[in-house]
């Protein structure tokens, strides 16, 4: 996020009472080093934005890291260190070095919006590969992570790369004006971010989770991240009421499936279930409750059904090509 | 609620599924039985709404129960009897022989809107009373409750009455339309209902708590009931975040108040706060958090304080007259 | 539309008023005439949603239309005859005879959700074609119009019939429940309606216009119809504020174009604009102004340059597989 | 309103979009002159927040005004001049002479806030009146204007001086954070701002407006400023869409009234009409139209009646202590 420091258009204050605003519990602003179009107006100190933003943040209970964005032409392009402690030590010419003092103070880098304004990369293998300065600094540690979502932008390629080359996944959003301006939040838009799964609501908590691969991308209607995860959210969300039902044969009746939640699940049916129509998607709109509609084939089928119902949910991307299976599993009496 | 069995514009199934659509539990359909301007399109059978009903409710998981209206001029004016079996037994020309029919059936009698379009109360000693009809009624068992609220109208001398008689306090939509005619549900509205303090989700837990007079009346943004019910419901509600803060002298600090329900609840101070300057009203908007400033008054204190804020809620009204008086609770050492 | 008087489940009055709360000018209650679940609950008259609506429908302004739905299995498959005068007399085994009685009266006769649970229909050259029964009613001048458009569905197939045999062009609701059980006006949603061009608010004028083909369907964020109207509606709802640019050479500037319409337009861009760089896509957002950015491609262009800006507007089918073109024209000062 | 070159959070640029986004036409940016929190940050130049806005402006289509806060303790407290041509003049020890030469560069002056943590004022006559340091400035012609309503403070005395002094009365939103921290929009929140009545929308013709005291001022829900501004606005709002009614006798009818307009109008009624009943209150919502529900007393009454409706609109403000008076008329046939 950046400020009137660099070439935002908001006062340090403002990034933190928006997050709040929108529910966050932790930010970074990450005014860039290098690229000052105020620097005619402003008295540009790197720390400021930090400094200034802190004593807000401690009002507000936010837990507010310090952060800043190197700013180069790719390779190697943008790089944001986060939790670093000076920001004027990278303030100098060599990238490399610059990311060293950032290592150095305990940062944690990642590359910003990859795909954005870049040059052609590399084909190897017929699959896009990054610049070798980015394998430079990958090898001397000085690459933790990657941006697969900027802003509205997701880059596949970028989720790949994250999966083959083991980078921490990251969703950000890069905003320079007040988030309102790009976020119609009476529509339940929201800004990208990047779900942490901290132990703690502790800054030390959650620099480890980073450093520890623990993270999901949440952007759009989209939830990005490992299965686990994925399916740890999903299975917190959404709860079915009831197990069982008891039937006259041949009648339909309603799977009432909860979602607590503030992520609307999309269900895509990837399976039959034999001797019952079951809907072929199904939309589990955030914090409601919905009824699944289930009839018997025939009018014939007595007995108790233990009926297992196979979904993808469309919008829980677990890598780059796959979407997260899940199974309610319910039982009916037909009488 | 009516239905176009009396005097409603809709079929018995759009009760149970605006009600399920709105988050309710169980609902009753209380059709006119003298009533019935539909008649020469009709076949009227006076449990027929039930009987329609009833297969709906059961695939909405919601419960429904049996009811009725028994419409006479006042006195003693309209009555509701409720969980009862069969109305056609009510459908008799001697109202005191009707509600006996109601009560042998198990139901729950309560007088509908006491002050629409009544004819004078006698008034005693100075106050308005209800007629010598109702005491009658009254000292038959045959009345158990009383609407304090009927759609948009709350009556005030019903709800001193309700206090005084030990009557149990309603507060129901009399819906005749489709509810969304009524209610804006986009800007936050809906419909007046009675919240009943049931040990289970059953119909016949739900019984035992109104005969048991365990209710309170939700309408518009207002609450009414019991001082204990109203207590529980806002402390389940509100959660202070953080109960200590660590304050540089004279600044100013915020206390996190998180709403974790439906309802927006309004503190207007009602005492004063040693040493500190606090806001004279503080919104608790429905599933919101806000922050409540509280400021030192002099630059000079330092030292650990215990700081009780004193509030009334004002729209939890314990009876006719007061509302909920609440006290938050925090600690701050200023140094 | 369907009341209780058939298989729907509100009352006729409801229609009316939630149509007059949707802003439509008039409405058609046209029950099922042989599909009467409620039969043993109602003493079933088919004049009777009209004679129950039209004094409703007087006190709101609104044009009430009688009709009815001839409900058959298909072929023929439901159909609508509306600006009739009298139902019963369409309530006869053939349905033949049914519709010539509707033709009698002055009906309009459209078929309903052509492609809703059909059997296969005959493929005739490789398209899909009706079945000889609708070419005899047709033939017999008993089928006028087809509906394009029922509820959600749209049928691409019906469009192209509407086309190629000259029907007039339907979108209809076909409403059980009432209308915000299907729809969340809170977010932009609205019924499938038939957009009549009129000459004046009667509903003789309706009626002509309907049997000389002008209308426009309207259904999600589409309109459905001949190019001549859809381009009016768009040329009626977009203006752009300033036809004249001066700007300094290099610099981008915005293109104010304001939507005073109820229907967002999605702009793509269909061309390329020598020496300027326009976006792909613009969204016209309903009742808004937005601001179309522009930027010459060369720092060095100077003078004056006549601006045409090419886009299909997507949402617009002028049929079924063409969206309406259009072109913005402004001038440039580059100096 | 301010920026970061005072003690605003935004940078000049935010305040030129969001007042786009909010449809106004023109903004003035008036920084502190004095006020300078931001100092050790920013090299402040009280040009540069115009200077800086203006191309942003042009590319908007608004109109941008300079301005500048005079701040200093009251009396004369603060004091805004807009349509001056250099702040930095202004920026001198001595208040009069700052104000001087705001007049001289052909600035408009009013008095910010005038009750804001305002000491006490004089009482002459048993009424509050301004300070000495005041009446000087006004004698002065240093003194066009006063603000009535700042933000979401209205001053009912200050309403009176504007009158009593012919002042011309300001409704300023002062905002310092990005607009939507401040309004819910929504929820149809709004900042409070001046409708100017001038004759082209032109920053010459604005300020003509301002000189010869045609402004009203809109904030909350409601309209301030004289007479035959606010029964302008009224009229060209509301439409009644019908003025003869055909009805059988004794029989209600609606009276269709349409707003126009973004402002919800509160009518009252003020008086009786002979032979009908009236509702109590009417809301006119922005941009609907609604039923006004009028019933003859008498089902004997038959011929055509002329009725005229009285009503005082309860949020248009003629003065500090009337509303605007309107009159429907329209006539009944009663048979």
């Amino acid at each position: 996020m950046h400020t009137v420091f660099s070439d935002g258009s908001v006062w340090p204050d403002i990034r933190v009472i928006e997050a709040w605003q929108e529910g966050l519990d932790a930010l970074v602003i990450s005014d860039h080093i290098e690229y000052l179009p105020h620097k005619s107006d402003m008295i540009i100190n790197h720390n400021r934005p930090f400094e200034i933003a802190q004593p807000i943040a401690k009002n507000y209970g936010m837990i507010l890291i310090r952060g800043a964005e190197l700013t180069r032409s790719n390779p190697p392009g943008h790089l944001n260190a986060v939790f670093i402690t000076d920001v004027t030590e990278m303030d100098t010419s060599d990238y490399t070095v610059a990311l060293m003092k950032a290592k150095e103070q305990g940062g944690f880098i990642f590359m910003n919006h990859p795909f954005w304004k870049s040059p052609k990369y590399p084909v190897v293998n017929g699959k896009v590969d990054w610049f070798k300065e980015h394998e430079e600094l990958y090898k001397l540690g000085l690459i933790n992570g990657i941006e697969i979502v900027n802003d509205r932008e997701y880059y596949k390629e970028g989720y790949r790369w994250a999966i083959e080359k083991n980078l921490v996944k990251m969703g950000n959003s890069d905003i320079h004006h007040p988030t309102n301006m790009y976020f119609d939040f009476s529509k339940d838009d929201h800004r990208a971010m990047t779900l942490v799964f901290a132990k703690e609501k502790t800054l030390e908590s959650i620099k480890e989770a980073l450093f520890e691969n623990r993270t999901v991308v949440y952007y759009s209607d989209k939830l990005l991240g490992d299965e686990k995860f994925l399916r740890e959210i999903f299975n917190k969300s959404i709860t079915i009421s009831k197990k069982f039902y008891k039937q006259s044969k041949g009648t339909k009746f309603f799977i009432q499936v909860e979602n607590n939640s503030d992520v609307t699940y999309t269900l895509l049916t990837s399976g039959k279930v034999e001797g019952f129509n079951l809907p072929s998607e199904v939309i589990l709109h955030k914090n409601r409750t919905i009824m699944m509609e289930l009839t018997p084939q025939s009018k014939e089928m007595v007995g108790i059904f233990k009926v297992k119902l196979p979904f993808i949910v469309s919008n829980l991307l677990i890598n780059h090509e796959d979407t997260l299976p899940v199974e309610f599993e319910i039982e009916v009496e037909l009488e």
